[in-house]
Order: C-alpha cells, then structure tokens, then sequence
C-alpha cells in the first residue's frame, strides 16, 4: 500500500477527515511528522498530537536535534492555549514509542507521566533494540493506558531513515535522476540544458530539502558545476543545507576550486571523497549523522550504486522526450545479477513530465 | 489538452452527463466512433446520433469499409425502433462530415436528405481536401441547418490515422515498447520473458485491436517466435487478424519457417519485407489500406523509427524494476538531430506498471 507523504500533504488532511477514533488521530500526526523529515537528523521525524474528548488541545513535531522531541513540543503547545489541570485524562498520540531515556532532552516518558495523560497512543515501537518496548511497561507502571501499532507501517514509513541508520549503520538511499522517456539523461546540445519542467525541478528541491547529504560523481562536477543547494520555497531556515557529497577517482584538488561547491557560502558543506568503495561512503555519512542521503549522480555512478542493491528508494522523473544519445540515466553494462524490483510504485504527472516513485523490495 | 479515447470508453458517459446542447450528443457520437477505431480501414472510424427533442432515437457507427456509414447505421438503429415520420424534424450528430460522393454505398448526404432531418451537426470537416465542406452546401440547399466544428478537436482525433493516410500516404505510426525503468527490454535470464503485468498485456492487445498492422523486424521474430495475433476480449468476430509484418535484412527464407508468424490460422496475414526503407515499407501498408501501424520491434529498429520521425504516437509501458542490461527499447547511438517531443502525454498506473502514452509535436 501507498501512503501520503510530505509530497502530498494535503492527503493526510483527508485521511483525517474520514477517519475515526485512533487512526483519525494518527493521520495527524503523522501529518506533523512528515514536517520533520529532513530537518531533525540524526534523530528521528516524529509527530504528536493531544486531544481531549476529541478536541486537539496541541500539537507539535520534533524540528531538530537538541530541541524538545514532538511529545515535548506538543505539550508546550497546548500549555499556551489551556490550563495545566486541561491536560489531566487526555491521551497523547505520538507516532514513534516515546523515548524513555534521557538524551539531549529528558525523556518523553517522564513528561507524559507528569502531565497526568490517562493514555498514550502510538504508532511505530523504537527502532532501535535496546529500547523497543521499554515506554510501555513505564507508562503501565504509571497507570497509563498504552496502545501501540495504530496505522503501524504508515509510521514505520516515516521513520524508514533513522531506522535503516540505527539498524545497519548506512543511510537511506533516494536514487533521483530525470531522463528521457528513453531514459536518456542528456539531450541534443542545441535543445538546452533542463529534460524536465519547472514544477519537476522544484519537487526535486522539495526532495532535497527532506535529505542530509546529496551525492554526486567528480564527472557532474566537471560538467554541470551544479550548485546542490536548496533554493525556492525549499529552502528554509530551519533546513541546514545538506552536505554536498563528491565521489571522485582524481580527488579534491582535481576539481575546479573556484565551482560553486568549493566556493560558495556552503562550501564548508561539501565533502569529497577519492576513489572509496560506495557503501564506505555511505557509512562515513551515516557516523555524520545522515539519516538520509540523495543520489543526484550520472548514469555510470548510479548503476554502481543499483548494482551493488545500495538503493532504497527511486525518484525518476521522465520529460517528454525521445532523443537518442549516450548519456543513460542507468549507464551500460551487463544485467545486473538481479533486477532491482520496486514497491509501492506511484505514477504522478507533472504537466507533461511523469514521476515514478517506489521502494526497492529486499 | 487530453480526451477520453477507446482505452477510456466510461470517460464518454461521463462527458455526456456533464454537457449540454450540441457536444452533449457530439461526445455519444464519439463514444460511438471509438468502438469502430480497428475496424474500418481503408475508411475513417465514424460515430452517428440522431436526437428529437432531447431523446435518442437511434445511435450507429461504421464497421467495416463496404459495410453502411455511419449515418446510415443510426437511420437503420432509429427505424428498429421509431417509425420514419419520427424521423422527421430530427437532428443527426456525426463526428465527421457526410459523404456527399457515391463509394461503396450511397452518399450520407442524400439519405439525410431524403429522411427529413431538419439540422446535421458535425466535428470535423472530411479531411480529404476534395471534399472538404460539400456537405454543408448539399445540405443547406435542402433546408437542412448545419452546424460544423462541435468539439472539433476532440473528432480529429478519432480521425487521425485516417487522416494522416488520406493526406500524406503513409499511415499513423503508434510505437509501443516495454521497458524496465532504466529502458531496457530484457531481464536477467532467471527472471523470465516479461518485465509488465498482465494488465498491461491486456492493454496491448485492445492497442492490436485498434490497428491495421504490426510491425516487428527478423530478429525479434528469431528471438521470440512472436504470434502478433489478438487474444483475450481485444479478439473479435468483427475484426480481422491485423497485417503481421516483418521487416528483415535478409528476407523471409532466412526466417524459421515453422514459426507461428508463417504456420498459424493467421500466415497469409503475415507480409515480410526485405532490406526496404521504412518509409517506403509504411507507404505500401497504406497502399493495402493500413491506416495505422502498430510498431513493437526491438531497439534498433525502434530507434531508427524514430530517428526517422515516422512515429506519430508512443505507449510506453513502465515495469517496475531496474535491470541493467544492454538490449535498450530505443538502441544505441547518437543523439538525434532533434528530441522528438510528446504531446497530450497521459501517464497511468497499471498495477505497479506505468503507462506513458503522447503523441509526437509536427
């Protein structure tokens, strides 16, 4: 099954509206969630919402690492619009476990206890073994009525990052790459630089914005001395700019210093890496903290990383063209060993452009 | 802009409920043209109505050529169930100009005339120059009311491998090809022969039934032992297997002889041509009569059909996965002079399957 994403924000207003009971509330949440993704690395997107005889009191999400987690942000929200005494018997729906350990922040168990919730209501249990399970006996022992699983995989979808990071130690991977619908990446010189329209080019913003770190190869470099900031409506100043990552055989120094990458404002941004294995890479941005990293690279990059099933996740924009040319999207070479087979594929169009999106199957 | 076609016949219902006045019938007579697309070359697909204040009193389409017209179907349907005096004062709707010349079967003109319509509304104007508006003097001189151009756009489009024969002598060329998402045409050997679903499959064969020929080239018929014949619902009593072509470097002797192209029910259907230009290929199918080629070759071929910009329309099926592999659905080679551009691009998930179809910019 599909489900919406900070792509399609206005679906989880739906969502809500149709639902009842718990999952009506989960949807919300979620919706706070999805507004933390990209921002909140190393920890987790997490959403949470208070309601009271089903009335929301507050709501929140967790902005950034350091700041309060969303059970925290929740109940400050709803403390500058009620009483204390208000909170008293209400139920707080979160859709990660609530932390029980106290990190950077106290632990959120301790501040639902405090607040005198009667109920805690959550989606996904704490990717992380050590403490999965562990808020439940807590908040029982408190007397806190607790349901897990509510609208489970929906949650778990939004913690995908953090969880593939805490779990194996490598970052999720988005594969984005706009092609022809013959899946070529370049077009005849006289035609322009862009395949794809305004309105694609400005998701994949949107897509960078939701990231910590966009890959490229030296070769991209050196060819389209791109910028890999965020620009537009993407751009933010919650968002750190996510690190601009290069893979290059030659190194650092062969690369034109005075290019935007090593000479703009984020140029202490930019990390290059010489002739390293891929998933060496990516674990090196996984220990920085990188729940997430985008691939923005050419063709014979990118088949690398899909041949070695370092992919989780796709976004492949197709202009509405047919043109020849060598520039694959995928470059040349054998089958791979095996196809990589995507899930949960959504078909958008894009004015005349199409987006394919879908989760690698493991 | 996009219309409904014969992929998306509820589409029509719904456009007739939500219209008024002339396009309200102008979209039944369509709806009635589309179920002919396949069925009438050498003659245009063509849909009739005929309506008495506000009522339906008999609705056709041409089926076959030698077979009556349109018109004369809907005259035929309202008499079954009307008498010729209801006839009288009507108002027919047609997506196409009348005939006014004798063929194979007398000119619609005259027998409008002689049923006593009062009004002939129609979409587009007969796009044999020689023709063009003679209708509209006839009829007006015999008191009838016209009225051309009703969703004009809409009614070309039905019309437009009719049309393109009837105006350049080569038929409309539809390029259909699946690929997995990196635009290779083969899997891994252990993964089997198809990348789509059989939904998409099902959609190929009501695509074969919507034309006069297929054309693959010698090697996919070496490779796969093609039947190229029409299965499933898209196979009917009223449509006649389309052309089977071969385009071969080395002629039909060098081809398996026990194939099913040359052994079946079907074999005098199949045409091969030998080492002939495309074009010239495409202009004797529509000497036969073709006025639309299906092409589902390999990517060399693919590629040099489009090379040549003698592809009019593009269904492009998606599968999920991402393969590798060398066997591109449009082949190697440089970039084109110019990117051949799609228009009215409708993008459609079929399961996990993408169908991207448009139609190419002149």
């Amino acid at each position: 099954m599909t489900y919406p994403d900070r792509f399609h924000f206005q679906a989880f207003r739906s969502l809500f509206e149709q639902s009842s009971g718990d999952e009506k509330w989960m949807w919300r949440a979620l919706e706070l969630a999805w507004q933390g993704v990209g921002l909140t690395s190393p920890n987790p997107a997490v959403g949470a919402v208070i309601v009271k005889e089903g009335v929301e009191l507050g709501a929140g999400f967790h902005r950034k690492a350091g700041l309060p987690h969303a059970e925290r942000e929740a109940i400050a929200d709803a403390l500058t619009r009620h009483s204390l005494a208000s909170l008293k018997g209400a139920t707080i729906y979160v859709t990660l476990e609530p932390c029980s350990t106290r990190g950077k922040t106290p632990a959120c168990t301790d501040g639902i206890i405090e607040h005198g919730f009667s109920k805690v209501v959550y989606g996904a249990v704490d990717p992380n073994p050590d403490h999965a399970g562990v808020a439940d006996s807590i908040l029982k022992q408190a007397g806190i009525a607790v349901v897990s699983g509510v609208l489970k995989e929906a949650c778990e979808r939004v913690l995908r990052p953090f969880a593939k990071r805490i779990t194996t130690g490598v970052p999720w991977v988005i594969a984005k790459t706009a092609m022809s619908l013959d899946g070529r990446i370049t077009r005849p010189p006289s035609e322009g630089q862009w395949l794809t329209n305004p309105d694609s080019r400005a998701i994949v913003h949107q897509l960078r914005a939701s990231v910590d770190a966009i890959l490229v190869g030296g070769k991209t470099v050196r060819r389209d001395n791109p910028r890999l900031t965020l620009r537009g409506e993407a751009a933010s100043v919650e968002k750190p700019q996510p690190w601009r990552v290069v893979l290059s055989h030659s190194g650092r120094q062969s690369l034109p210093q005075d290019y935007h990458l090593f000479s703009d404002d984020f140029r202490d941004r930019t990390l290059v890496f010489e002739d390293e294995p891929l998933e060496a890479v990516l674990r090196k941005l996984a220990e920085k903290g990188c729940n997430s990293v985008l691939l923005e690279c050419g063709g014979r990059l990118m088949r690398q990383f899909a041949e070695a099933e370092l992919i989780d996740e796709y976004f492949l924009f197709y202009a509405p063209i047919i043109t020849g040319g060598e520039d694959f999207g995928f470059g040349l070479g054998q089958h791979f060993h095996a196809s990589a087979e995507l899930l949960e594929v959504q078909s958008q169009s894009i004015g005349q452009d199409t987006l394919i999106r879908g989760v690698v199957k493991r």
